[in-house]
């Protein structure tokens, strides 16, 4: 079994309680430690504190948070009182975070299954595992098939740049953004890849450094202030991320620092591409204003090393924490899904794929 | 006595050794403590830890720190060992730090008190106290200077952002870029300011957010990274910034996350000032490719609590860290010096502006 896989799951058996297995990142990369929740609350907290986080992993995660619903499941078991404890999980479960739509399209999918279900609360609990455990496998076959319809965009680059982590990490195996790579090294092509370190929460240093320094694919660290004078330099061939939700226009929600960067590539006429599932576009928005952008604590930015190290902002000084920004679709080069590829999306070309 | 001065001196006195008092920035904005340097090597140390930092304060410090040598002033005194103890101190310390040109520039100014003096070893000892000190004495003008200049430019501003610190820390007074910001406060003006933090040394964060506090600025801290989302929401209406070294044709390296700055504001239609004496202009190198770039130990960005604190990014992982970019003239706005303001700069405009 492998130590540093991001999801596990292990069903409930012989009187033990279902186990959602997660690998705490915010360990990463100096402690590989596994964290295990046995209830929604566990769940809902470890979601909250990243550790677990990535669009597509958040949702797996709640898919089987869901299933650690405590229900009686004695043939006397009452459905409609089994019913509303799931849809009190899912509830309590879509307010972890805001961001990323990958945690209600999976909260959705349960949600379904608990209106249809018309037989025992067994078969009901049985078929939300199913469903926890389709949601996993089809992320996994996200991952290769984004890596497939990437690879040829990254093709001819000796060097990209990625920020935050859109990897393993942050699904169930190659990521969004990183599959790509994967997928060219195993194919013989190795990139070199520069990981934006990601202030405030160093997801770049820590977890993409480390998951692709572990896959024997070169990468280097840099402050995400250093992004621009190495693509002056002329040392960065495409950027490619990740999202957490894609408007119908196109436009990119993904983790603050993602605009600077889409910017910078243009001004230095790189190719900028965003890797997602299509389970992250949220058709029902016209554009990316109308994304709400989750605001964390100041004591992320205020103490780098945690609240047991120094405080590195005066007391007393206001701090903004927003953890994601907004990238207009015009700054895109393309999006990059499971299906194929958008250029230079609009709304027509993105719903057109969607419907696909 | 205020303990929260950048720079003082102690002259020699009744037996005593002369004393540089630096207030010492790494320790802020947790600890307000000083550090007495008694000789060259404490000096080129403090320099080089970044203890004293901001290219006009390390010309100071390192003005001062000459006359920190060692010589024999009885009255048989030799004058030429004295003098290449002098030099051998300068040469020392220009060693301290490559980039900021304030260094090079002060110790060139002793060097040819070193080279013109005829009198006694005690005369000499004088000469250079007194030049440094009419060195700072001077940095202190300047920083009224820049005031008055760039003032008019932030007048018609409600929130301006800055990078690093180029503040009262970095100077004897006022510093370069937060100067004008310090005059509108005196005149009743006051601005909002955004401090990026300044990854890795945080001396955004630290330091200018420390010193507008105390000043009853008003002053926000975001990461690097959220720059460029708050320009898109409208809240930055100027950036202003200090220089470590500016070239004839008007390229400025600063700070590291400087240059993305520069593009962003241009990408906003935002102004884009670079407040610096002319002591940190190069006229001898025709453009910033010329400029040497600090690399810095990658510990720096590995280990953002320092080496006690937990690492951050993966042991094998290469790390880059130059602590300057470069800004080419093209997206600076204006500059501001001690004796005006050079819109649009160009070799023409500055080198006349030198010249005046």
């Amino acid at each position: 079994m492998n130590d540093a896989e991001t999801i596990r799951y292990h069903a409930a058996r012989d009187g033990r309680p279902a186990e959602l297995d997660l690998l705490d990142q915010t360990k990463l990369p100096g402690t590989l430690t596994r964290l295990v929740c046995t209830d929604i609350d566990q769940t809902h907290d470890a979601i909250r504190r990243l550790v677990v986080r990535g669009a597509p992993a958040i949702g797996i995660a709640a898919a089987y948070g869901v299933t650690l619903t405590p229900v009686d499941l004695s043939p006397s078991a009452d459905l409609t009182e089994a019913k509303n404890r799931y849809r009190q999980s899912i509830d309590h479960l879509a307010t972890s975070r805001p961001t990323a739509v990958n945690l209600f399209w999976a909260l959705d999918r349960m949600r379904a299954l608990v209106d249809q279900s018309v037989g025992s609360v067994t078969d009901l609990r049985d078929q939300l595992v199913t469903e926890a455990i389709r949601i996993h496998d089809e992320d996994r076959q996200m991952c290769r098939s984004i890596g497939a319809n990437g690879a040829p965009l990254l093709a001819r680059c000796r060097r990209v740049m990625t920020h935050c982590n859109a990897g393993s990490l942050a699904t169930s195996m190659w990521g969004t953004a990183l599959a790509p790579m994967y997928h060219l090294h195993e194919a013989g092509q190795t990139l070199e890849v520069f990981a934006d370190e990601t202030r405030p929460l160093l997801q770049g240093a820590r977890l993409t450094a480390w998951e692709l320094h572990q896959a024997g694919i070169p990468v280097t660290v840099c402050t995400d202030s250093m992004s621009g004078s190495l693509m002056r330099e002329g040392k960065v061939d495409a950027v490619i991320v990740g999202a957490d939700r894609i408007a119908a226009n196109g436009d990119v929600a993904n983790k603050i620092g993602t605009y600077p960067l889409a910017v910078l590539a243009r001004y230095h006429k790189i190719p900028f591409y965003v890797a997602a599932p299509t389970n992250t576009f949220d058709a029902e928005l016209d554009s990316g204003d109308g994304i709400p952008i989750e605001q964390r604590s100041a004591d992320e930015v205020s103490y780098p090393c945690g609240t047991n190290a120094p405080r590195q902002t005066p007391e007393g000084v206001p701090v903004v924490n927003p953890a994601f920004d907004v990238t207009p679709a015009e700054l895109v080069t393309a999006l990059v899904t499971e299906k194929g590829v958008i250029s230079a999306p609009n709304t027509e070309k993105v719903l057109s794929h969607l419907r696909a």
